[in-house]
């Protein structure tokens, strides 16, 4: 009996999508090597695997050890190289094919100068999403980079690293392909000049895009669960979305239309979505089934979080019914960062299943 | 040496502020009854010990238990009780003076039914701001509850419980006085008529009144550590913030004026703070001493947090300033979520200190 605030899975969803998005690259000829910073854990990860997922991609160095300690051979760390954690890499490249992101040659200098094991370079591209990477115009700067890493005892040029991460502000599919299409057009325009295996990946240009032109390697992490983001993105059908929090309701205030639960920014952490009028909200609330849980309910959201509390704002109807005691299933906005906070899931089956950032004390 | 994204604390900022807070409940004669869901550490917790607190509060049973763990024998779970966990309450009770909060005479009917030890119970006040407890001016409303409880075997009334957690949008001391004021008055009304312990907590009213009138009990959380949000309100001086997360510099981006940290949403969560435009910023960033952290850096902030990528919007003499692979302290807006989803302190001195969401792997 689940008594308090619980971050379900539902198993079969999940393994829907993972098998969904590797046909596609499949289909299409590329390599996925999926992010699995949305999930952490090695039994989702071992889903992967029967699929026929050899490569992975993960965002910290602490991350790349948990997969490696479950046999993942070839780990990328999509993320821009921290000098300061050298000989941690170095040791960790001696067991597995490690792979990181890097644009800056002083950084890859100090790199090869310091590790004894080979490690792969990606060199990461900015497809004007101006969070990190080199932007894909600066021809001269990537061919510079990519000089010294072949001529590097301890790299190997791995190729290009793209995260088009502002798909995250699209709102259709059709936003979706005109923000990325001509972003491919420009990778393809690179590998005219420098022919290197390109890895293009975010969960609503994988989702969505049937062409991807010269890219080789997909690697998006999200579309495993999915949430409520990428539903209104359009990369994903809400019945798709495969994690919902199941929260105790713990008091009803009918004069405001309201009640709380237990469920807040330590279950959910604080991403948000806005509505229609620009205000910001945490979470919607599906109705109970059976096993599961289904539809959203209209008119009734998670309204704000503070360190444990959630304030629904309901509709009268939806107050009469619910209960004190009863759970309710609240599909959050960000699912990696929730699965991150909460660190473990419950299958509907009742199973446990594991997460890298689980509590000692739970 | 740190090498990778350090929540750091100042051991001696947070024993100076736990000892003004306790010196001020000891002056104006109140009992403090500090809020632990703040730094969640048994090693904290010994210092508010040493200034002779014997009474705490939490605002979930596993912190209750893991407080009580470390000898704590009175301890308020601060939180509207959820009867799902009514047997681990019951099992708690039987080896420490436990009190909850509670509004509704159903929820302690079933309570007082399914337990056989007894159990404290404040009944929550709502001093308007609207997240939960019966509002003040319901008088009969709170007459009942209180009857209910007082006839109750297995129940104890414990007095009133009131969280004025609408200071935070105070941006002054003088704008904390006028909001605080009229509700003690409102309580002193109530207590003229039911003569019982109130617990009033923030640490905007805690830190800033110096008449808390007819309150018997304050319980402040935040004020251990402070944050950026708690300067701005005026609860706190700059330098009495007692963490900073230290960061290492990824890359840098002379065009966009911006450098790239290890600092995401799974560091600081992600609480922000709106610039006078109403641009919401993740932290500040502050500058880099022998030993700890010294003034802001004017014109230098966390703009945008992802999972584990930080954007710092810098001057052109910071970014020229500081190189990759230097460790840049960022004070967090939040310390409380930030504590909750890093589950570990480094002391200045090296030291580790425990939080109760530490995490199996590291």
């Amino acid at each position: 009996m689940i008594t308090d605030t619980t971050l379900m899975l539902d198993v079969e969803k999940a393994k829907n999508n993972i098998r969904k998005m590797a046909t596609k690259a499949r289909d299409l000829n590329l390599e996925l090597r999926p992010h699995f910073k949305t999930h952490q854990s090695h039994e989702i990860g071992s889903w992967f695997r029967d699929e026929g997922v050899k490569g992975i991609t993960v965002s910290s160095i602490k991350m790349a050890e948990y997969f490696a300690d479950d046999g993942w051979q070839s780990i990328t760390i999509a993320f821009p190289v921290n000098i300061l954690e050298v000989n941690r890499l170095d040791e960790l490249a001696s067991s597995i094919e490690l792979r990181v992101l890097a644009t800056e040659i002083k950084v890859l200098e100090q790199i090869n100068r310091e590790i004894s094991n080979e490690i792969g370079i990606y060199i990461e591209l900015d497809p004007n999403y101006q969070r990190s990477g080199i932007p894909i115009s600066e021809f001269d700067r990537i061919v510079n980079v990519k000089s010294f890493i072949e001529n590097a005892d301890n790299l190997r040029f791995e190729g290009f690293y793209a995260h088009t991460g502002h798909t995250y502000r699209c709102r259709s599919k059709e936003e979706i392909r005109k923000l990325a299409t001509p972003i491919i057009e420009d990778l393809a325009k690179l590998k005219s000049q420098i022919n290197a295996p390109i890895c293009f990946g975010d969960t609503p240009s994988c989702s969505v895009l049937d062409d991807f032109g010269v890219v080789d390697q997909i690697s998006p992490g999200n579309f495993v669960f999915f949430d409520w983001t990428q539903f209104n993105i359009q990369s994903c059908e809400f019945d798709e979305i495969a994690i919902a929090m199941y929260c105790p309701v713990v008091a009803k205030y009918p004069k405001r239309n309201e009640l709380v639960i237990h469920g807040g920014a330590v279950h959910f952490s604080k991403d948000s979505f806005n509505d229609e009028a620009g205000t910001p909200y945490f979470g919607v609330i599906s109705e109970k089934k059976e096993s599961g849980w289904g539809n959203v309910v209209d008119g009734v959201v998670l309204k704000s979080v503070s360190q444990e509390h959630g304030i629904v704002s309901c509709t009268p109807e939806y107050l009469q019914e619910v209960k004190v005691g009863d759970l309710i299933p609240v599909i959050p906005i960000h699912s990696c960062l929730t699965a991150d906070v909460m660190g473990k899931y419950q299958a509907l089956s009742g199973e446990k299943i594991d997460h890298l950032c689980e509590k000692k004390i739970m």
